[in-house]
């Protein structure tokens, strides 16, 4: 259990403009600071984390989710817990970041993010001299730079994708890939948050996303803080709506995508990408550069977490089938929106 | 708020045989007897109902629910209520008939069974001669009728459809249309209680069916309380899982089915004809001649139930998408078993 101190619990203790800041660093700079995305939307509880325990718990426990949030917070938390060992000579700085990267690193297999942000530092301390001065210091650099690229990538996300979004448009998405999942305005709600500011009236729909509940928590939770028309649904009602609603894209955040354009996202997207085809409607993926896994050359190599049969509340006894993540084929994919392109099938990453 | 008293409420005080007894009279006749279906799987919650807005309360807040039942609960409690009137000269009886078959009607508007139930019970009076008397014991003869006939039906679509499960098949359902949804053995549920009862194993994977649960609370219940290996899923795992798992067939009952063959059933279920069709699964609806209504060509024709929004726990102000239902064309749909024989297409049941 995620025990760092609560700073506040106002919900709206944050400056109610968009977008909210999900990870940043306490005004000392001795801590990360997160918002704690467990109590949304009824508590907006900012929380300050410290310790690899802390660290590792808030990623297990989704205080922090989203991947690119999550690659922001583990390069920030590791750089944080690494300073507390500054004084130490090299070898001892050493080992202990090999070891505090490796917990942190276990917390969750599927987003590519978090690895990603990891072996960075890890690159990082192994190509700075000195000892764990030198070190600490290399690391927050480091740390500040993948903050500052993702605030800018999803930036760029926005601008590449917002040709996508027409004035007046009707776009679905799922689970949540804004603010709360990045440093910056988010992937997939990037370009919704750009429309929305440059006046084009964007109608969003998301489903509840369960089971924890990310869409109706967090989604409608800061796109209504940013004034952007957003109805909420069950999961199961995406079909209804895609016929019903005129739906003129389907657009969602990727958690690893493979080299030949495979995504893993939030379990239901499979589900989504195939109703998209039936109906005609086009399915977008919108991710940061650093959700790109080259090295794995289609979603059956992705690693898929199951998580705890008790997200779901079964009556004693029934085997659950809980996986976080689908993987949607690239073939069902009209568009993927990185920071750098707008890529198109075929899609070749490697 | 349905208030009427509470018999019991042990989980264990039915025999645990198969299956649950959803509907019947109690002991003494002057109540129908239920299972509170709001308050399972946590309590097994018997209510006996006498008066016309217990009927109304119970049906518009699911304590019965499935649209057999309602539509022999509707009988039932109808002719219950009447009782109270048989001393009552023929004028006042029918008119009273009028204005509480009317209540009971307007309670929820998709399933057709409720009317067809109620249409049965006012043609019953309309054709019986005599008094308060004559037409109290006639309603209740009906009623009786109306109930033994919804378990010979779900006895008879079990049996119909029972070739469809082969040893080992592995089915994936949703929402409960089994005994708690029925008098009987249930309609989608009944081949499987079948297969399973003759010692073919059969497996099961139903969707938690948001907002209100009607497939952990109840289906995986009714199902595990048999024996029957049951695996719950989040309905948006639904696409993964057909992916997976190698399921045989979707099998799902239904609460109206037009002329033409197209079928409303509990929302979610238009996805999943679209996701079996995606993946080659055949997709069978069961339900009993009640259930469709020759007088509507098409699923266009069918009123949709739109739901409290506050199913949904959306942050204030956020607009909800809440249908009860949807509409799977029948284009999608392999064959509808019905009580009288396994339809096929095209269908046409003018």
């Amino acid at each position: 259990m995620l025990v760092s101190p609560v700073i506040s619990v106002a919900v709206d203790s944050q400056d109610p403009v968009d977008p909210v800041v999900s990870v940043c660093w306490s005004r000392d700079g001795r801590a990360v600071r997160i918002i704690d995305q467990r109590a949304l939307p009824q508590h907006l509880v900012v929380r300050d984390v410290t310790t690899v325990d802390e660290v590792c718990d808030a990623i297990r426990t989704l205080a922090v989710r989203g991947a690119p949030a999550i690659g922001v917070f583990a390069a920030m938390g590791l750089a944080c817990v690494m300073q507390s060992l500054s004084q130490a000579p090299r070898s001892e700085f050493e080992q202990q970041l090999g070891s505090v990267a490796a917990r942190i690193r276990a917390t969750r297999p599927t987003a590519v993010n978090l690895g990603w942000a990891i072996d960075r530092l890890l690159l990082c301390a192994s190509s700075t001299y000195g000892d764990g001065q030198e070190l600490a210091v290399a690391l927050r650099r480091t740390a500040d730079a993948i903050r500052a690229e993702d605030i800018e990538m999803c930036q760029r996300i926005g601008e590449l994708a917002l040709p996508l979004l027409a004035a007046g448009a009707r776009v679905l998405t799922h689970c949540n890939a804004g603010a709360l999942a990045t440093a910056g305005i988010g992937t997939a709600l990037a370009p919704i948050y750009l429309a929305h500011r440059s006046g084009r009236r964007i109608q969003v729909y998301v489903g509840e996303t369960r089971p924890l509940m990310q869409g109706s928590r967090l989604t409608a939770w800061e796109l209504q803080r940013a004034g952007i028309p957003t109805t909420l649904t069950t999961d199961s009602a995406a079909a209804e709506l895609l016929r019903t609603h005129e739906i003129d894209c389907v657009l969602v955040g990727a958690d690893r995508i493979a080299a030949n354009g495979d995504a893993a996202n939030k379990i239901g997207t499979y589900g989504l990408a195939v109703l998209a085809r039936h109906h005609g409607v086009p399915f977008y993926v919108a991710a940061p550069t650093s959700t790109i896994d080259a090295t794995i050359d289609s979603g059956a190599g992705i690693p898929i977490e199951q998580r705890d049969p008790n997200e779901l509340s079964a009556p004693h006894g029934i085997e659950v089938f809980n996986p976080a993540f689908d993987v949607t084929p690239a073939a069902l994919i009209s568009a993927i929106i990185t920071d750098r392109a707008v890529h198109y099938p075929p899609y070749d990453f490697r």
